[in-house]
């Protein structure tokens, strides 16, 4: 294995590197003001956290979907629109309550793909679209899906909260294929029936209610080394993580792999006691699990093959997103 | 008065007709699965209602700004991307829990212009943006904000509530003025302190949990008339209405005033012996408040200048948003 080659390609991947936008964006909402509920977390997580009352906290999420996945397959960027905000909420342990959407519909035929696909979604996943507000008249083709959940506040998982010594579990269904269309999808849902990837879901927030991880994140565009490489980040921790042990689909290689955006795929960190138990209900929900390093004091993000090591990140000297 | 030309115009008025395409994506968005939540309202409301336990309730809103008012003047359109979505919340008689925004970049300085707008806008209504998503390379310039709040259940004022013989409260803050870019615009928040803003957000929780109004709709878009329209659509009630009790600004014709979006802006509807103490609270707040009208059991919205009487819109043949 090259494994400065693999720290190289995923360093500079764009679903990385585009992250680091975040940090001009979120400047610009420090919200500094006493305020009538307790704002757990805003950015930087897969949601906001914000205490409603001593018990529970809502959760909040947005992702736009468009460009490229838009105009190439409406259906599946609709479709999608759903599956990845399902993911943001279940990754904080959280219930989800409902989503909104805004549509801008430029060309018709897209439009009605876009949101065939969006009922797709909202039928396999099980979480109502209550809301939102079409441009019939839009410039271009735009879809943005908000979600909001609802989590006890001693059950929900935080990016932010990953511990010294923790182990670190990779956790993907595998049990899938590459889109068509677009490579760096795995799609591991829509071939499945609506109880099975609920049932995924599902088993985020009984990971929540049982605390068998201090840590978690949903994987996304950044990928798998991506996403934790944020956790850590905003955890202000490093780790050792042996890539050789993360579960890969066969026949995909793992660079490849580390770019990809699963159906369903998280990463934790958890007390060594936890693991076993933590990776037992993952698997029986159908997502692989496997403990593949460990979280360090310093801030030095290192990957290993077995044998030899590199910086992935240092986060003393760079960031991805800033938060 | 030209009651016909009147009643002619503000039918034919864009913010009227465009609404009649909510009923062809709503049909997508049918949800008829049991569900782990109580969904009181979905579409037709300023803002979703799910119950997320006996007594409190979630309220959802989304709101798209963009088209020729991002291109005109994005300061304005960020601005106005909290204003209307923290009406949402208030019309709704709820208390705002935080925003998220998706934003869509072409041109760098109409995005830098935007995000300044985006962050007076918390600055004025202290409702906080606290996640979302950011596509830096983006096809058109766009902004989509999503607002989540909360109410008692038994406070939420809805718009599907009014009831046979309710009298019919505009309100409307008259202290304001023509934006100076858009016409359609009445700006009564700009130049007014953040306690005077939110105060009157505020008055809108006060009538809800004193219980002064069975109806309430924040006046958007459709302007006063198309507003209400919605809101007897919804309730599968008729009106009486007589224009020339609805407060109207000096120097503006009240067929120009009934197209205008309002900075703060309602309309109620209450049973007669609430109407004192729903109106003192409302001027209390300095919104300008009067009864205009009655509901009726029929379906025919009918107005009058006191003198005349035209159909406005006969619910038993035609429909504004079809919800």
């Amino acid at each position: 294995m090259d494994l400065s080659k693999l720290a190289d390609e995923l360093r500079n991947f764009e679903g990385v590197t585009r992250k680091k936008e975040i940090k001009n964006v979120v400047n610009n909402f420090n919200f500094q003001e006493d305020y009538d509920f307790d704002i757990v977390v805003d950015f930087g997580d897969d949601a906001a956290i914000i205490g409603i009352d001593d018990e529970n906290a809502v959760l909040l999420a947005a992702d736009g979907i468009w460009g490229k996945l838009l105009e190439a397959d409406p259906f599946w960027a609709g479709y999608c629109a759903v599956l990845v905000n399902a993911n943001d909420i279940a990754a904080m342990g959280g219930k989800s309550i409902g989503m909104t959407n805004i549509i801008g519909i430029k060309d018709c035929d897209k439009g009605k793909d876009l949101l065939k696909g969006l009922k797709e979604g909202v039928s396999k996943f099980g979480i109502p679209v209550l809301g939102g507000h079409t441009h019939p008249d839009a410039q271009c083709n735009v879809l943005d899906i908000s979600i909001t959940g609802i989590v006890k506040r001693e059950n929900v998982l935080r990016s932010d909260a990953a511990k010294t010594g923790d182990k670190i579990v990779f956790a993907y269904d595998l049990d899938g294929k590459i889109h068509e269309k677009f490579n760096l999808n795995w799609d591991t849902t829509s071939m499945k029936s609506k109880k099975y990837v609920r049932d995924q879901l599902k088993v985020l927030e009984i990971i929540g209610e049982e605390h068998l991880a201090n840590a978690c994140k949903d994987i996304s565009n950044p990928g798998g080394l991506g996403t934790l490489g944020m956790l850590l980040e905003v955890s202000k921790k490093g780790a050792m993580v042996d890539v050789s042990k993360i579960p890969v689909p066969e026949d995909i290689s793992l660079n490849h792999w580390l770019k990809m955006y699963p159906g369903s795929g998280f990463v934790f960190t958890a007390p060594e006691n936890k693991t076993k138990e933590l990776i037992e209900k993952l698997e029986f929900a159908g997502i692989e699990s496997a403990v593949c390093g460990e979280v360090k004091n310093d801030k030095k993000f290192m990957i290993t093959d077995g044998t030899e090591k590199t910086m992935f990140f240092d986060f003393d000297k760079e960031y991805i997103c800033g938060c």
